[in-house]
């Protein structure tokens, strides 16, 4: 080992390393490597930007919040109790402490695309030239911290230092957006940051606290119901919202008859609906969601089949997204048809497909937005957030279905900092993918540089109505 | 961009891009390059070669029947209206404009072998030179025309110049193959021509258009059902037919007993049959298949789990194969268990399965196909018929299998005028992996080479007993 | 073809190819070729080591007890009578048959790990330097025989050769561990033999030998059941094992009531449980060996979903494990939950997940082990066990739980010469793939020789709490 190793993110780097294509990725790269950032789906919250107050520390910048940190510590056997996950911004002490977890522990990280966004992070945010050891834990701590507390640092200095030309948070239906509504009324803020209709808990009877969140939309009846999901998603349109966003434990679609609807609707209402029921009215509120986004444009996504806080003993001590929401299998051919037979071919849906079953891309998802022109194949979401299934993904989809069927790089992430590492390793990859169509002679390179351009501009652009 | 770029397809496209590998792989490509073409399964409607009359115009032969195409097109927001989706010969205005919108959405194709197969047939099969683009259309269109009203590009002369030794076609058992007995008993025909027994609609008692087809088959009885489904089979081999082609909802072989089969099909012939008995009988009916090419000797091909007609508007108004039949997920160890407890190891049995799940490689073709004597791994079909889907599929099946349990390449078209450039585009496919084996030390070269050769001529006629 | 071609394994087979990433993998890969080998799973016999009897010829050592090279065979039209499976050793005549049944056949065998393996034993521990084929099949032959008969080619002259350090074998709960422990007594025996713990056909009741394997145990009742279990699990953490094997045909773990299972044990030993009643138990009884694990501390690994003995004809005549056991789908996230929910922080519990449907590892795996610090992906299995499907793997899993997560390299095998061709296989890829990250600037040369060494030392021995 060298005695002395940096960290010293190579230019180069997740290009072809073949001598006959890596020429040509470089070139593609550049072109598209500092053009501003669209980021349409993510979990960054919008009061950090309103406000605009530092972040507190390192830890709870780089490590407390995030999950994707947070559970390969744990399986390295740290309990998250020693990480302070969900414990809010700690005292100095245990805050430097988990830094040093963390840095200690860097090899459990070694491979994941969570070590290579957070070297890119502290190389290029922050200017860390030291590898994350034991070591040097405390020299990067200090290092971090003195400029989180310097103005270059805070959260809109970062907003336009990264280029972020538009940004997408995800929002509860009941959310009032008072910090949209701030940052939309502010002419210091160029970057256009739109809140997201985030209705799960709302469509699924099945959860506990469905009842409440019907409460607070005021909603008596099934009619009432329809009524004020209807106006809470022009309250976001009004808001600057492109888009709604589900998650559920599948992807079907199956209309119900209206009075069937209602009849659940009134049985959830006091708890009495079976599970039959509530699942068949989850999967008929999929398909009132496309035919609200016919009418009212928003672009609706997908994202199915994740199984939800898997561990019941941490979701009781730490909450939810801590680490242990697991993808499982998903099928979008039956499931979606009923959905496509109604509204597929309506000019004003768009539908884009997530997922984290890397199978459905060339069984389901590209062939669907291979013929739909309401489809399309959102790039690879959470588990699939890597370079090997970014590169599988590339070549599975774009063979069936072409460049023009992506929705282009969604980066669906609450580390703000890792936006731009992810954005431009999105880049790099898109580089790389074109680089070697052109290396095999099945595309030219002005053709391969139009497409780069393509995915990192007009594509997002035009799949989210910007 | 280039001012003036050119259509000009590389010789060394599709073939590895490494220094250490290309020259390998030129080498093996050009032994097998020009090997006359076996195409054991295909949709070429018989009657062109038959009448040999010359293709009416470049839209009618390349865009309206191809539904690879026209998918894409739609998906990119045309409607298959406006693309003359089942309306036959246009005028010549309207033929134009439908080749106007083929060129100026060129950039809908990028990245998917359709863009490639159709700019090696401009290319190899029309002199073409020119890029597809709205600027070039015309010009290209007139270039095309011009040439179809030729002799050269009358079916029979494209036939000999492709030097296809073989062509299997898809036929209904009612067929009385006149078409195939003009071409056989015509001295002037080299290649041979014959048909392939497809029963799907006879088979299914779900479908409403079953009970007219065993109607037409002359059958009361299940027994003469079943004389009458041997009767065509013969009918079929004795105009040269070798393979019997298997397309339905799921790949399930279940034998009934004689008494239940013959009680579902009274049952389904006066319309009172269950979905659970239609589905039975159509199980049965595959092992019953099965048992014939026992007797008769026809390969039986099977080809399961596409959901057919996606979109039922679509459907209506254009018909079936007009590009939303769409994949979902297929098992085959369960499924054809009963089947190969049967018959798996009968001599006469060659059974070839193909899939558009490409999950099913590893886990289920390759391991069947690498135990019973009379399992082929049938090639990537339709949605994997693209050049990142076979890489996987050759790596996948080949280190289960072996090379010798390959059905060799299936370019299962209607589209005449890509069959060289699909197995062509399958031969440089086969070179590239083969050379990759001996840059890795796994095969000698002249191994590799004996290999290809094999997959090009010597495996197809095996497999399809030719 | 050359005239004369030789069987000469290069140096640097495996590694990838292209020019900027094979130096860095030769260096990794020498740095780890003669580490000692661990082998924490496989099926030797501990006799064959115990009694250190000469193997008899080449035929009964290369072809007849391994299913994976006789199922190739069997494809390739060979029936497994005249391969002599099931037959034992063979008179001198019939053995040489087989062997040239092999070597005629050699071409079914390219591109399988299958071969590459044969090839390096018969190069490395048998210095054959022809290359198999009809025509050198006698020579080899003799060639083979006559080391067979020398004291260097004994088998404990081999596992010193071999470098093996640890070896775990295969045994029955029931098995009286005599041969371990006369190795264990036997100064002259370096290497640590330990026996495994494999209980399955004590743990399904709907086994027709369940009863019976009941009855050996001495369990009258459900927990006297339970009690002779955990008695002989510490009769074999006694002579030195340290795992738990279980194969069954989902991953299911759903633990049932006590009443109720000791219920279904009492209705299962009378032949009156149902089907639903003998899944259930033997789910429940998954869960009971996890439990048992967090006790006594033996690693338990899963190996789901094999479609076993799937032709009934050849099972009826030659016997399990003759090459027709066939995977199928498996689901890990929500079938292991239950466990999970139970055990899965538990300190004492490390769960190894093996699978041979691919999908399962970025889906299902690779996240389970991502977050519980008792679970570990086991390396590629069986089918999986070549080098494409074990690229798909380390990129796969590596990228979502990083290289700790690993079971590290596996055999699995009953071949006992090919274990080191297997071992050295996978440092081969190993480092190929840790190569590919340095040339792709994501690890640095000195952290992926850290990796490879713990893949191949240390992460064994800590995951098999060696």
């Amino acid at each position: 080992m060298a005695t002395d190793p940096t960290l010293n993110p190579h230019p180069d780097r997740l290009l072809p390393a073949a001598a006959s294509v890596r020429p040509i990725a470089r070139r593609l790269y550049q072109a598209v490597r500092d053009l501003p950032i669209i980021s349409p789906h993510g979990h960054v919250d919008p009061h950090i930007l309103a406000d605009d107050t530092p972040f507190t520390d390192p830890t709870a910048l780089f490590v407390q919040p995030d999950h994707y940190v947070t559970r390969l510590l744990h399986a390295g056997g740290i309990s998250l109790d020693r990480l302070g996950v969900g414990q809010g911004p700690l005292p100095e002490d245990r805050a430097r402490d988990v830094w040093r977890l963390l840095f200690a522990n860097w090899r459990l990280l070694a491979g994941t695309p969570v070590r290579y966004w957070l070297e890119t992070e502290l190389a290029d945010v922050f200017g860390v030239t030291a590898r994350p050891s034991a070591a040097t834990a405390d020299d990067v701590y200090d290092q971090v911290a003195a400029q989180l507390a310097a103005p270059t640092h805070r959260p809109r200095a970062l907003l336009d230092r990264f280029r972020i030309a538009f940004l997408a948070t995800t929002d509860d239906p009941a959310d009032t957006l008072d910090a949209h509504a701030a940052l939309a009324a502010d002419p210091a803020v160029t970057a256009r940051i739109v809140p997201t209709f985030r209705p799960d808990r709302y469509l699924e009877p099945a959860r506990p606290d469905w009842a409440a969140a019907v409460e607070k939309l005021g909603a008596g009846t099934y009619h009432e119901y329809l009524a004020a999901l209807e106006d809470r998603r022009r309250h976001f349109a009004a808001h600057g919202a492109v888009s709604t966003d589900h998650s559920h434990a599948d992807a079907i679609a199956e209309p119900l008859d209206a009075a069937d609807a209602a009849r659940i609707f009134d049985r959830a209402r006091t708890g009495r609906a079976t599970e039959t029921e509530t699942t068949a009215f989850r999967r008929h509120m999929i398909c009132e969601m496309a035919r609200m986004s016919c009418d009212d444009g928003l672009v609706m996504t997908l994202h199915p089949a994740i199984h939800r806080n898997h561990h019941p003993a941490t979701h009781a001590a730490y909450g939810p997204d801590t680490g242990h929401d697991i993808p499982t299998t998903v099928e979008f051919t039956r499931a979606l048809q009923p959905l496509l037979a109604r509204y597929g071919t309506h000019p004003n849906l768009h539908l884009v497909l997530f997922t984290t079953d890397a199978t459905t891309y060339r069984r389901e998802i590209a062939p669907l937005a291979g013929f739909y022109p309401s489809v399309y194949a959102g790039v690879p979401w959470w588990f699939l957030d890597n370079p090997s299934a970014i590169r599988d993904f590339q070549r599975a989809v774009t063979e069936i279905a072409g460049f023009a069927r992506l929705s282009g790089f969604i980066d669906d992430t609450r580390a703000f900092c890792s936006i731009p590492a992810r954005h431009d390793m999105a880049r790099r990859l898109d580089a790389g993918h074109l680089a070697e169509l052109v290396a095999a002679h099945r595309l030219d390179e002005d053709e391969a540089a139009d497409i780069l351009t393509g995915l990192t501009s007009t594509q997002p652009r035009h799949v989210f109505k910007l």
